[in-house]
């Protein structure tokens, strides 16, 4: 069983490489190899120590022939330009986005087409893809069989991507799934260029000592998933077989990962009562209008039943995103600073 | 005022054609230049005589230095590869039809991005886009907030096109407004490689003393345009104004063409009607699994308000229709014929 991850070294690509590792198996069946393919490779990154491992590094398109050296079973496809990005530089999101997952999808038809495996393969939509129209607001909530208008090319970008997948999937070219990705809250390390990236920041900066911005109004209600619960689920996604019923995926349409619903105000109480007034008064707010549009342009309650039919289920609550948090990620936590209140209680 | 269509000697690019040089005006405005870009051009086209008409021949990608040369305001892209050609043909299908219309978007960029104008940009897109996911059922009714998933090649790609011209749009690259088409019948002339291609030459073969075969059950029910309200509706697309209200483009959301609904099975009575048993004895049903699971797979009955704002109304019945296919092309019927009934009575 030979599996790829697009963008292995991005955030969720390390996440899901971790958890492949820890269990060596993939529905049951030993992984032979774990091809990360990626533009940036950390020095010294863990992984790279593995046997199971092999790095292609470069660009994504550029690597293809690399990355298809032995026949691959499942591919992962994580690597993508980010929001911001593709508002800023559009030609940038369409070559990385588009430009990206259509050759990757070639290379896997080429496989198929060859007489190798045809490839299961995992694209990473968004939540992006939603958007109101002018002539057409959004439903209070909503669900996979909700028109999808994106108000941002990177919303548009996933979506194109979304439908090339179904027809390479329909025309059996590949084995395509389409997760789409709800705004993971508390990402560790550091900001990126994602409009939502403030939804990490306001947390994660306050955790560590570090002053941090909030541009939008606290009122603003936003839907989350937890790096676990998004880990989780992608690889849920993966293993899933086709059909009806429990733990199957059921038709073309893709799958919107569970969404925790909750206000940016929600989100800076439970910093309060974790970590107290003296971190939780290191967050500024103050709006600025493009993110705010950006990021209120998304829907904030799902309908989260085509999830729950593969058995997964959003985050209980913001105070448990947190938990996870401090749990992962134990030294990110400025304990002893002016402004943190040392370790919050385990029991959260 | 400079306008070009594209596939401008295919069937709807010569009506549009005609009716533009015939009224000379777009919104008011005198037209130009007319430039009409495809791969064939007929010999002794009537067109190409005309002094405001310029023609550009050959393949749309290697030609578009030669449609901007001088600045465009107006672009009807009609030219691209019809259903059944993108099913047999995948290759083709995202060539002719994908990379076509985004070379095209990014010359018309480029035009504004230097200086031009910002060319109005009708897409002809198609009802095709819609389908019967296995999860999700097409409701009885559709309409433009319905979420599309095609069952074709062909309707990804238009969708995937739909997509870009949206988000070309937003940014400011072009004005571009989508005009979903209906099946149009009755088109004259030869039969064309689309699966709904029999829904014209089970009248227009007939009329014409011809055998003719029914791919479809009878009770098949379709929507269609006719050519004369297709050419309309798209002329007034691409001169609707942004903004609410009557006569104005509301929002970013295609406009999807006003449909008739009609069974086969009322086609062939219209067609009996009209012209007698010995042309209607003409047309043998012999069901088709591959084209009745494809045109089976549109929907049929569409909400028409959208479309209604703008002052498009659907054909009020087949037997205009066919009406209008009579007055429009008199020679198209074997008077006298031991199969035909001869002329219609003209009061149908």
């Amino acid at each position: 069983m030979r599996i790829v991850i697009t963008g292995g070294f991005g955030f969720l690509g390390r996440e899901i490489t971790s958890t492949l590792l820890r269990t060596r198996t993939y529905r049951g069946a030993p992984i032979d190899r774990l091809v990360l393919a990626d533009r940036f490779v950390p020095s010294g990154a863990p992984e790279a120590a593995d046997p199971l491992v092999r790095i292609v590094r470069g660009d994504l398109i550029e690597s293809l022939a690399e990355v298809f050296a032995e026949p691959v079973d499942v591919l992962i496809h994580l690597a993508a330009a980010v929001s911001a990005e593709c508002e800023a530089d559009f030609d940038l999101g369409m070559g990385a986005n588009l430009d990206t997952t259509r050759a990757l999808l070639e290379a896997a038809r080429a496989q198929s087409a060859t007489g190798g495996p045809t490839p299961r393969l995992v694209f990473s939509s968004s939540v992006a893809v939603y958007g109101p129209d002018p002539a057409l607001p959004l439903p209070s909530v909503v669900s996979e069989s909700t028109l999808p208008t994106p108000r941002s090319s990177y919303g548009i970008q996933k979506l194109v991507c979304e439908q090339l997948v179904a027809d390479y999937t329909r025309r059996g070219f590949v084995d395509g799934r389409v997760a789409r990705l709800m705004t993971v809250s508390v990402r560790p390390g550091r900001p990126n260029a994602a409009a939502s990236g403030f939804l990490s920041g306001i947390i994660r900066e306050p955790l560590a000592g570090l002053p941090a911005v909030c541009p939008v109004r606290p009122d603003l209600r936003v839907a989350l998933a937890s790096p676990r619960r998004t880990v989780e689920a992608i690889l849920r996604i993966a293993e899933a077989e086709r059909g009806t019923g429990r733990g199957r995926l059921d038709g073309g349409l893709p799958v919107n990962l569970p969404a925790l619903t909750v206000s940016v105000a929600e989100m800076l109480a439970t910093l309060r009562q974790v970590a107290g007034d003296a971190v939780a008064d290191l967050v500024t707010i103050a709006p600025d209008r493009d993110i705010e549009a950006v990021v209120g342009s998304w829907p904030s309650v799902f309908d989260n039943t085509r999830a729950a039919t593969l058995g997964l289920e959003p985050d209980p609550s913001f105070a448990s995103v947190v938990r996870d948090y401090l749990a992962d990620h134990p030294d990110a936590i400025l304990v002893g600073s002016p402004h943190a209140a040392g370790r919050p209680d385990p029991g959260l």
